[in-house]
């Protein structure tokens, strides 16, 4: 049995590692970290909770979970986990890091985006990008895991094979994405207030999104090549889901079979990432509650361009459950316990 | 191996009874049943289940399910399974209606308030209601299993141990419910459309609505004597959730303590009920997705009344997860096999 | 042309104030008074008056304001008001207060539900109830307007007649009533951010809510006697809006059409309060953005009570539209100058 | 007083020119035409209508009503319109078409996006494109008007003066549109069911939307030459509402002032037009219910792209509330008649 802790449990994405857990047989939560809430009943807080989490939140002492936990989860603000990570804890547990700490290699990269000085840069080598269906075997072999952001997971995932395989321009790119409001997190600012948010829809971060260059990272990778896109968030009115639309111009004339093929052959054997049939345009409702990333393309040969989409629970692949996933390639579970949610709908 | 059949497979509560059984370790779907698309593929309907199910539709040929099913759901409009249930049929398989067809024992009450011809009187006597934390031991005998109606199922365990303990006037009893919309089902109406149901409210079948009977002849037999109450529905912009708000004089001055007392002592142990602490008031996301109900109550001395308040998902206690429940009873299985779902917030 | 004052203005109820003076013909705002705003154009505040109102936020120094406008709308937390106005004050001007501070007549009463000091009792005796259609010729004469609270809007405007004419017994009165999320404020709480709320309901104040003392006052002066009820709100996932559903034991037999003449003869010349046809629910997305009430009743011959239904817009006729409506009735002008918007459908 | 007919009153568009109307000082409707309601109150189709519309639903009989009215609008499927509209008529009344019908000059154009054969395309010629803030002066002079789609609306007044002044390479354009869900009309669908739609968005007509030739042709008016362009609405779980976003390349460095001064240029005068301050994206709700259109746009120095933003009512300047400024134009009344209605918020 697993011992985990989990530090910012009471955030969204900290409370979908709770109810994630909750059905996970070989892991066991030990601490409820909560800087917010130290002491009070963690039901409290998640009231879905009540009568299955007994616990009390904890404080976010990292040096004490060490020797308590077998794995930490980081569900905190950017900067906390590299404010703390020390070897000596590497050495005692593993961190698996749901901020953007540790996602970017290029520490002058990190800290122009986010405005931050980087407290911990040493382990940046060292920590592995935890994109599950791209990163498995290096996943397995780490210490520090840093999970990937809700934007960056599913604008990856549906773009990669075609860029891998060279049948798009990076350099045409244009990721247009939507996001249910959990995204925002569980902070009081008038912005995410019911009534603010509901029967309304706008862009924010606008050619300056701190998930860019986290995508630009990992596409460059695929590409071979440094890769600039444009990238432009909205907020949606739902509590859950993101969708991606995402525009590139082909490179040559292909057809609707060869894409589908591509598609099928990095993610025939990928349990979460499900191949759309032909002419299907993912939804989020689709996907709610569960680990699932849905993708399809369409070919359009007016404008030889390719749109690709994607579809995939923020909190789920987005954040908690993939962070599951990667917890069970480090301990060589299998990959998908706790982890085999089907969809809610409706 | 229990080998299930559902008709109705694709409306809600069908859907419903499909993404719980694929948790569920000792139940595997057979047969499902759907009259409106019969042949097409079934997570064409629902595409939150592609790649999860890969069966197709079949017919609502009960007599032939029996033969293959060791049970049954009917997930079907009122008057479809009394139509179509046979002495032969119960004889091969167990059944387990989701309809109101075997819910009140009074067929003239049925057919009143159904303005529908019962056409199986002879199975009321048998058919056991499936409140299962009421009526648990004659669940686990029965052959027909009438499943309760989602307001009954919420109302009832709300309300019950105050009637049963004498605490509350039942000729006061008054019982406000508002619902989410997958309620009213997956027809094309007007009525249902997004535009028409957001940002909405309305009270419907107003001193009227056919689960009043259903409720007050359960409330009966808890009272030992007739009930009747009057009963509001109301249709919420939101998908899942039931939240009912009763209200009944006291039948003396009771302290907050006697009567939490006389709710422990009739859920402590059952695990789909819990009953809040002091002074929390239930709200329907706490329990989206899975199959628990919420109870609470506040004495408010100035009117001698007490309100009594209970939150559920209609979908999972008030359909889907009660059936599940009934069948787990029928097949002597673990009462929770299959439903151990945490809530999922927000 | 009425120089106007809002102290309160960036609030939802004086934004909305200030939308509908925007198409009233005798009136034009001085003053937009905003404490945690001074010196911010309004605009930047509710972008949607961007190149409308071109103002910038002013304090709420309510004496200087006295001498600049001819009406000052308070629409400020309980206390604001009482705790600044004085006799020199309503020498000047007239005060529409949108808070509870002037609704309650027994001071006593008034401290108790809302733990407060009041700190212009002198000014209770005088200041009229502004339920325009039942005290109309008195707010004619006024000098301090206390602007009713939504829920007692609702309430009183759908129970009135019946209680006046004797119909119904008050002792049996319970209201059980649903608004939308504005009447929460617009100040940046977790309780009331769009994850919260969205996909949920759920009962508030139980058996203390503060409309409690305001609507047993309204309707005792109707009843002739001291009324008690039980009123129940609860939180629903839409911006604007307010049900009622009320329910109360019929002194004596009576049809239809003998309670509907009795609602007619109440409200047939009152412009803004509908009474529906026969068996029509009202529903609140019907009354949006509108100052109407609509209002129907139901009767109940199995338990002799009837349910009475009202629906309005809570930030209109529950907040700034009854103030406009005041205010032209304290200028003599045509009650609804800049009120005969019809309601936004869907 | 003009004398109004509309044909398609019961649709949401149709009912956006009732309401709008209703505060209009010089129109006024005589002819609700409802196919599917012929003979029913018009206020039981829209009760939000109770007691403001007393008329009965009409045909669609356009030649008889041409003899009745000054100007018709027809709200209705595509190819009605064009099926029946005659010289005679045209010489007896004005038109404005809702429909696509007369918005594309090609006709082949037409029918290969519709489907259609295209019943009278002599008209073609003389139609105006109801643009008004760009064909203003054509307008006037016309008896034929097409007024413009939702998302060619929209999508036009965004990039026009970009595309017009030659700052943008239009070969590059995408336009990524997001629609609330009334403009996907009145009609029972499961896909439209409150169900399918909240909590969920997807994109739908993607590389093959009717609305892509229509904007394709304005903006090649703009630019002087063929545009083509990649366009992919998305359904959102809100009533009301488009926002587009929409991507170039820039043809040459240039700064905020510059862009900033194009389009002041072009929409200083512009009542309807609002260009946001600096860094300010638009949001649906701030212009909910009004006719306006805000519209930004922000430079990515990275990719050498500018990315525009745009956002209105669909129901308002992208039907109802145009059809009514392009019916002030046609009759020579001040331009905002009936259309001065703030935005409501929230």
């Amino acid at each position: 049995m697993i011992k985990v802790g989990i530090i910012g449990a009471t955030g969204y994405a900290g409370g979908e590692i709770v109810r994630l857990l909750m059905g996970h047989k070989d892991a066991r939560i030990v601490w409820y970290g909560s800087r917010s809430y130290i002491d009070k009943k963690y039901s409290d807080v998640f009231s879905n909770m009540f009568q299955i989490v007994e616990d009390r939140c904890l404080d976010d002492n990292m040096e004490e979970l060490a020797d308590q936990a077998d794995v930490i989860f980081t569900a905190t603000p950017q900067g906390f986990c590299a404010s703390l990570l020390k070897e000596d804890i590497l050495r005692k547990t593993k961190v698996i890091d749901l901020s953007a700490d540790f996602r970017i290699k290029d520490v002058s990269v990190y800290e122009q985006w986010y405005k931050l000085e980087h407290k911990s840069p040493q382990f940046l080598d060292e920590a592995v990008y935890g994109l599950c269906e791209i990163n498995r075997e290096q996943i397995r072999r780490a210490r520090l895991v840093a999970n990937p952001g809700c934007y960056p997971t599913c604008s990856t995932l549906s773009v990669y094979p075609l860029i891998k395989e060279g049948l798009i321009d990076p350099s045409t790119l244009i990721i247009d994405a939507k996001s249910g409001t959990s995204g925002a997190g569980r902070g009081a600012k008038v912005d995410n207030l019911f009534c603010e948010v509901n029967e309304n829809i706008k862009a924010y971060g606008v050619a300056g999104h701190r998930h860019t260059p986290e995508i630009e990272e990992q596409l460059s990778y695929a590409a071979g090549e440094p890769v600039r896109i444009s990238f432009t968030p909205h907020l949606v009115p739902m509590n859950r889901g993101i969708l991606i639309t995402a525009y590139a111009s082909l490179k040559k004339e292909v057809s609707y079979e060869e894409v589908k093929a591509v598609y099928d052959n990095y993610y025939e054997k990928e349990y979460f990432v499900r191949v759309l049939e032909k002419d299907v345009c993912p939804q989020t409702k689709w996907v709610e509650g569960s680990n699932f990333v849905d993708v399809n393309f369409k070919i359009d040969p007016r404008t030889k361009r390719i749109i690709m989409m994607g579809a995939m629970d923020n909190l789920v692949k987005g954040a908690a459950g993939q962070a599951v996933q990667n917890m069970n390639l480090l301990f060589d579970l299998p990959e998908t316990e706790g982890l085999m949610l089907a969809p809610m709908f409706p």
